[in-house]
């Protein structure tokens, strides 16, 4: 099957790779020459804008737009409906605003085009292992494409069955039709908040550990553990058995202190539009809120808040914050 | 090897029924004689009491405790510590707070008694899977034991080997000699904490694709997502891969709409210590706490906190709460 | 001085009254002709539609909108928007979102007309104590209607004097220009995100007090407390003083055990804002989120979140959740 | 009336003060003699040890001691338990933790002797504004002492009278006799609990406030707020009038930026075991706990929990987190 990709970076690069060992053909496009070029000795045909991508696909055509989410990704989109026919299919696999998917498919059916809004997770390990997709858009546009959904996911063999499953069978090939457009983007949304949870428990889990040996402890209940021994154990028959642990034991084994890295940790756009999901339906997420709470005061360089309580520390009971406090 | 075991619940017959497939010797107590009738017919030798069991074995003994934290355990180290010979060892494998471990520890190190405090998750999956073991004791007593916990553990074999792991390989193989006494319940209650945490991300983000549909959302922008086909999805490629995410869609498969359920979610003391080990210790915890008052509130039937800002907003504003809110 | 006051329920009713009585002159309009009839007879003159407000007042008319959020101000805003004329100013006292201001700020300027975006607390205490207004706009409109907003406010003996305040003496009269177009209502916002973390403590805290005779706690621990005495007491010298403890005292005074509450909250736009404010721009605020939360699951009918817990409980550990759970 | 004061620090000195100035009679103990020789100066009897203290008052005696929590009230109470006669009374006014107060209470009364946990708020404020006491112990101990908290308390005139009060009038003058032993102190610490959640979300809002001007929105709707203009108005008529805001005003009023604190801020006992209590009884209390976890990580330098999550997140994605993160 054909498949156009824009943005050849690590995402794009590699789900074009996927493709092509799976026998699918390929059209690719990148400002930058140099992947076009490294993709087009692994079989694609590189081509130099969008005119020619449109031109190299027989209609009728699918063009998967891989950019960061926000202007770069309207831009190609808006671009795109421009040269396309109608039943033509375009893709947004970036980390796109769920609401930019619905108004991006009303936006394009009024062209006679179609719109997929897909969700897709599995990182720099997706080459190998495959990319977990969440798709939002039309039945029937879905099911054009499975060949190459089909291609790009783990497939069924990359995890047990699950007993009792009843439901899509494509789910248990690791891709999810989750909805009309939007829902594609709105569960990779979600996704990615449970993800902020779950790493903000292992880190929360592994500090407390790694102060088992604190000074406030009386001293014969001090305890020196060595986290990278414990992940490593957690990672066959406990509960918290999962991938991440898996990413933690492997750092912990490479770096037993964590040293390389700061303490400073970036977001991206899909934890803060968690939260916001849910304050605008009422539901309760302290722990999603919690996890991204704690990347940005990681960040936090003002401090400023602190300052404030110190303030009042100081005005109602003349409290002088130490210099540096303890532990 | 020989091991006693004192209590035969779900998690210490099938302790017992592991070992004795791996080809151990097993003498077998329990206040109901039932569950030691039934190991008996699979092997192990059932006694009638405590004092029946310390004459069954060999000197250096090792007796294995498995009963509810508290008073049960307590009384059975006690009354085993006067039946028992110097370097025999006693094992408590229940849920007991860590403190707990090291008070015993020296407690029986007093009487020329060995200790070990082991934290086993496993669940009702131990028997076949294995359990994951958290250690703490003095070193060569764990090295002499090392026959029952290999025979316990998953095996190295139970997940992919960790690029560049250079620790101890029992971690590998699934079990962790963590440190001196209460070093193994602390590491065990740590794991739970950061299990409630995962399970309160999964919980949070799954309760936002449900409400994806909410009437909070502009019409054109709700949407209605199959929670079943996105956890079987996920399962394959995502970041969230995990058992828990594997029991989720195992769960959803079954009742999509969990109303086998009520909601209220109990809690154990794992989950508590965590947080009190977090205060105690001046580490940051907002997701461990979060999830444990996310328990707490599901069981909160007086409400006196909501009833505590229901009655401010009639104060300030006199605003009348509606009988029953909108989502 | 002159003012048109569109809107006479609670708030807007008793703005004009609190006018009036400091000899201002108001034409009052509301869709129900009531309460305009009755603040006739307290000196206002009523009219019967916006063309009529508009005739009534002198050029440049200032008419203050004291309606609903959201579709209602909107409408009456471009109404009178289409009415008015050139250095006319609209103001916005109602509960808006801040962007909202900023919008509608630069829509009128393109008119030609003036707009204030104004934050109001003061509930149903303000007639009597005084509003507090948070004022977004141009200086110059603001110091035109100065004598309005003097009115309004508590006044400096309201308070005891800051020492070494040296800002702007409006805000020693409990007012303050906050800043351009939205800052009115985003200092207003985040003053109710800061009420609604103020009252969940209050909340929590009392919870605790209340539960401090819990079976969950040794005999000899456990302590029964009369909230309504200890409130009561607060309110004199402690740290905790506040206008809300003051409510909250008073309110267990009438109602020691809140039973004329059903621990439902509701929750209102400005603190689900501030939520999403703090994350728009990388701020942690987890006290303020949790608050909101609270919010949410006091109303949470179907507790499905607590559902995945219980299930996946099941999952891994064959756990039955008891029919309730004990406190 | 006579008073024995163990302890002449700010607290001890400042009580010892107003009792004096009520004409009260007080005998004053510091191990430091320098702050017994200035109240000697002021009325009081100064001695030398604790011997001596009990030698200058008659019986029943009433000894409160004033120090730091531990340690040093542990050696205190245990040393003037020994001297003290059958009838005699000890007051704990420190910040002990109220578990202590129980256990003190119990042991006194084996030795004939009463006891008094009394939680005291007001700080430097007190001597000037008066204290807000707890107290917790038997009636007749604290009916017999009344003249001595009466002097201490604010007094009735400090704030107006709650409508519909009908509870102990000692409330109203500012104390509160809160129950058995522990209860003062129970009572003092959940009123710290609720202070830090008071003063966290003042923090917050603030900080929502001062990164109004966020680069992160956009450009157009970024606002320049004056925060102490902003709290200076809010102390007049606003919901969130309170102390902790008038002293906020006052801070923001003498150092705009809050440049003169670091942005480190500690904690006390109370604030710790306020979240213990919760978790103890299983009462949700997630802005409690949130407003203790942003202090512990104002201090956390070695921001291990943040480095997990970028090792996961170089795990699973590549990414390297920037040098220092943008707001």
């Amino acid at each position: 099957m054909q498949l156009g990709m824009v943005g050849l970076g690590r995402m794009g690069g590699n789900i074009v790779r996927r493709l092509l060992r799976a026998g699918h053909h390929c059209v690719a496009f990148d400002r930058d020459p140099a992947p076009g070029a490294a993709l087009a000795a692994e079989g694609a045909t590189a081509v130099a804008d969008l005119p020619a991508m449109v031109a190299a696909l027989d209609a009728p055509r699918a063009i998967w737009v891989m950019l960061p989410a926000g202007d770069a990704t309207e831009q190609a989109l808006v671009t795109l409906a421009g040269l396309l026919s109608p039943g033509d299919v375009l893709i947004d696999g970036g980390n796109s605003f769920w609401k930019d998917g619905v108004r991006r498919g009303a936006m394009l059916r009024a062209k006679g085009l179609h719109f997929l809004d897909i969700g897709t997770s599995g990182g720099v390990w997706g080459l190998a292992r495959g990319y977990s997709l969440m798709i939002g858009g039309e039945d029937a546009v879905v099911r054009r494409l499975d060949p190459i959904f089909a291609a790009l996911v783990p497939g069924e063999a990359a995890a047990p069955p699950t007993p009792g499953f009843a439901g899509d069978p494509r789910a248990a090939q690791g891709y999810v039709h989750a909805g009309t457009n939007g829902a594609g983007h709105f569960t990779k949304m979600v996704h990615n908040g449970i993800e902020y949870g779950m790493m903000q428990a292992f880190a929360e889990g592994l500090d407390i550990l790694k102060h088992a040996d604190s000074k406030a402890l009386p001293e014969d209940h001090r305890l020196s553990l060595n986290l990278g021994d414990v992940t490593e154990a957690w990672r066959r028959g406990s509960v918290v058995a999962s991938w991440l642990l898996d990413l933690t034991a492997q750092a912990l084994a490479q770096d037993p202190e964590l040293e390389s890295f700061s303490g400073h940790v970036s977001d991206s756009g899909e934890g803060r539009w968690t939260v916001q999901a849910a304050v605008e339906t009422a539901v309760s997420a302290p722990v999603l809120s919690a996890a991204l709470y704690a990347r940005f005061a990681s960040r936090d360089e003002d401090r400023f808040s602190g300052k404030v309580l110190s303030a009042q520390r100081k005005g109602f009971g003349g409290h002088l914050e130490p210099p540096k406090a303890a532990g």
